[in-house]
């Protein structure tokens, strides 16, 4: 049994007696469950938050706290920026697949704006800063930015690029205040409780209760040793975040990503997907990850990327967690930078400051062979890759990947090479499929009474391909929609 | 909900009348279900098997007929091969993974001598010979073969090789008659009804039937046009095929197979392995895929085999599956043989006709600029490819992708192109998560009281690797172990 616990459901008449009770319970306090919980507060419901931890903000308080928006939000106009919702459906459905839920993409790009206001209302501040360097994050409390590779091959040439990285404005970083994600989680949990939604702390979900007609009637959960189990009138929302954390659903599903969980926290264990797997509910995308890696996306840019026998893996001005995800899903997690003086220099005068140290080359050599040798190259791939991208950049193009002209130059010795060797980690992007107002489908694809989930616990709108703002977004996209349609059963 | 129907249980309450009943009920009639149902009756139980189409023999009495076994059988030593069970376990270990089942590997490499001597008891022929040419399958009625690159890279540094591809011996296939999986599946299914085993066609798996206790208690199944209620006093046995022909769980599950089922009929639908998620089954390697290519052998192994960039992708000497998994899953199922007229015509002298016709280059050309501009490479890319090949080959080597010497030779002008974009197929390898007894573990990883599974219905011994005969070799090994346990409970 997985250290959770047993996730098979409980009948409720073998439940004696209810600790609690709510319209709709909540499971998870991130910014689904948050979300979810505002939702079916405004509908009236009486809701109550059960939280494995001792505190509100799940994975989503530490976070960045990009939140993919667009089609046209107040933030990209007051940028300078047109969207449409079109275009930003357009460009979900080209790089958001495989695995694309068509109905999820249409009612989020639909509805995206709406939802832009939404946070605003509920408190999120954003400043309407647009941030335009090759960066996993802006330098300061900038509010918007590329985030997915809309500027970048394929995508720019498909669809009018925007950028929808949107970000909750925050203190400085560099007086050590904190991020995105905590300004993001800050107001909508208090908004959470100023609409009524109660919060039980330090609970830890275990099973649903599922009523003798197959109703899920509420759940199972440990808080402080004891076994409580809380009752759901209405409703019960699945909002506990991925799997990233539970080793043997990884090794099952996404064994690229095995050893690797990033960007999430430790109670994204897959419990409540497995207890609603142990309901008869379906799964989708169980193999898709976010995947980022460990390095200066300004020095990817400026560089190649290669693999493990020196061949480019992609075109390195896209989103760089797209060069996470082939590395991660294409190359075994084995890549390298490698950058020339000019490069590394530029890079440095660019480098936005994320906390971890400046890259620093393993090797550096004026010599391709010597470098091969070094790296386990197989002699003469490295530069054999390296004189035809500088065959190619003295013409200013990229025909193999399609970098863009401005990010391209030929490459000139001494040369440096970062090592990317394992710099991978991510988080699952699979779970429970739902419908747009997150009814959990069970295997006939039919809704499973009384459950309803969101964020990373569900398959979202990302899954093939990610933008930094997918989870957030998603998450407290159909989290509040969640939250609505279970108060209003 | 899917085509084949509601795969929700059925309480045994509810059913008013049972059409027929057994001790154990197995579910498909391919080699797993026909092993089963051997297993079952050798233990004394009274067996009925119910099958979807109007005949035995599943997907595998259509296969080549290759039975994935070794550990020294009487076959590999009459060829002359020493092979131990310890040298099959390392190879499958370093093989068939991602995604492996140790304990089922294990059990498998130690058991797999004496499979083979069931295999002979129950009637299956075999011919002492072994096929030395780079093929699919031999040309003639040879009983034993490489099918898993055990004599490449990597796993020729790792393992002694030893072959382990076992095909049933055939009439010589140009007088048209039957293969190696027809004259696997005549004597299994002979077995069985010998062993007493009862056959019921036309009857189309639906759902389960669940005892108020939880235990499975039988089957839902629809023959001609009618619902029919079957009981299974000890246990039932779902062992009908992959999920490959169900277009909606091969888009969430392995999107790179989308379109392209292959190996595999048109029954494959997937529903039992939904109809036990139903009942709070567990899943694992849902993402895993079996992928040929659909080309001569000998041609990519005396060329070289490119993805659209015009970069190689594999050793071409390994087991041409694994160069169809390369090119699906790591190429968007992109792909070149690039060869030259000796490759061309060594390729056809050696060629095994498989019905297919013999392969034609696409473009011939002296030109590699010329080609590349054909096939949408990248200017300069095909040309750095061969140029480093040629430079390698010049000595006898291929440090890049380390093909045995034997097969590397400078390519020289003209050059033929054969075209292999779209050219791959292939089936699903994940499935139900069971024990080595075939026993269905829940969420929790217990087993569901009553019910079994072997073959593609579930995850079996091979994963993110495969070899030819690894489903015919686990679907039988396991079918049979399932088949004995559900009749022993």
């Amino acid at each position: 049994m997985s250290e959770g616990g047993s996730a098979k459901p409980r009948p409720a008449a073998e439940v004696s007696e209810w600790s609690a009770e709510a319209d709709v319970v909540v499971v998870g306090y991130g910014v689904s469950g948050a979300a979810a919980a505002i939702g079916a507060a405004a509908e009236g419901a009486d809701v109550l938050v059960v939280e494995h931890t001792g505190g509100w903000g799940g994975a989503a308080a530490l976070a960045g706290g990009f939140i993919y928006l667009g089609g046209g939000t107040a933030l990209q106009k007051a940028c300078g920026f047109d969207d449409t919702p079109e275009a930003m459906h357009m460009f979900l459905s080209a790089a958001m697949g495989p695995g694309l839920d068509e109905a999820k993409i249409e009612v989020y790009a639909e509805r995206s704006v709406e939802h832009f206001d939404w946070l605003v209302r509920c408190g999120v501040p954003f400043r309407a800063a647009f941030f335009d360097r090759p960066a996993w994050e802006p330098a300061g409390d900038e509010g918007l930015m590329y985030s997915g590779g809309e500027n970048a091959y394929p995508f720019a040439d498909l669809v009018k690029p925007a950028p929808r990285g949107h970000l909750p404005q925050m203190a400085d970083k560099r007086t050590g205040e904190r991020g995105g994600g905590y300004m993001l989680m800050l107001p909508l949990t208090k908004t959470a409780e100023q609409s009524g939604a109660r919060v039980r702390y330090n609970t830890r979900f275990q099973r649903l209760v599922l009523a003798a007609d197959g109703r899920v009637a509420g759940i199972v959960a440990r808080s402080f040793g004891e076994e409580v189990a809380i009752r759901a009138r209405r409703g019960v929302v699945l909002a506990a975040g991925s799997f990233a954390f539970n080793a043997q659903m990884v090794a099952r599903h996404v064994p690229a990503l095995s050893g690797r969980p990033g960007s999430a926290v430790e109670q994204h264990d897959g419990q409540s997907i497995r207890a609603a797997q142990a309901v008869g509910a379906d799964v989708a995308n169980m193999w898709a990850c976010e995947a980022a890696v460990h390095t200066d996306p300004g020095l990817m840019i400026r560089g190649i990327v290669v693999n493990a026998r020196g061949e480019r893996v992609i075109n390195e001005d896209t989103y760089p967690g797209r060069i996470g995800q082939a590395l991660m899903l294409r190359h075994d997690s084995q890549g390298f930078v490698v950058a020339d003086e000019q490069a590394v220099e530029d890079a440095a005068a660019n480098r936005v400051s994320s906390g971890m140290p400046a890259p620093q080359p393993r090797w550096v050599s004026d010599d391709l062979t010597e470098l091969e040798a070094a790296m386990h190259v197989p002699a003469g791939m490295l530069a054999a890759t390296v004189g035809l991208y500088n065959r190619h950049a003295a013409d200013g193009q990229d025909p193999v990947h399609h970098k863009a002209a401005r990010w391209v130059r030929p490459l000139c010795p001494p040369y440096g090479v970062f090592d990317l060797r394992g710099h991978t980690s991510g988080f699952t992007l699979g779970g429970l499929r739902t419908d747009i107002d997150g009814a959990v489908f069970d295997v006939d694809g039919e809704p499973i009474p009384g459950l309803y989930a969101a964020g990373r616990t569900t398959a979202g709108i990302a899954a093939g391909g990610y933008a930094s703002g997918a989870s957030l977004g998603d998450g407290s996209f159909f989290g509040r929609r969640a939250g609505r349609a279970a108060a209003k059963r």
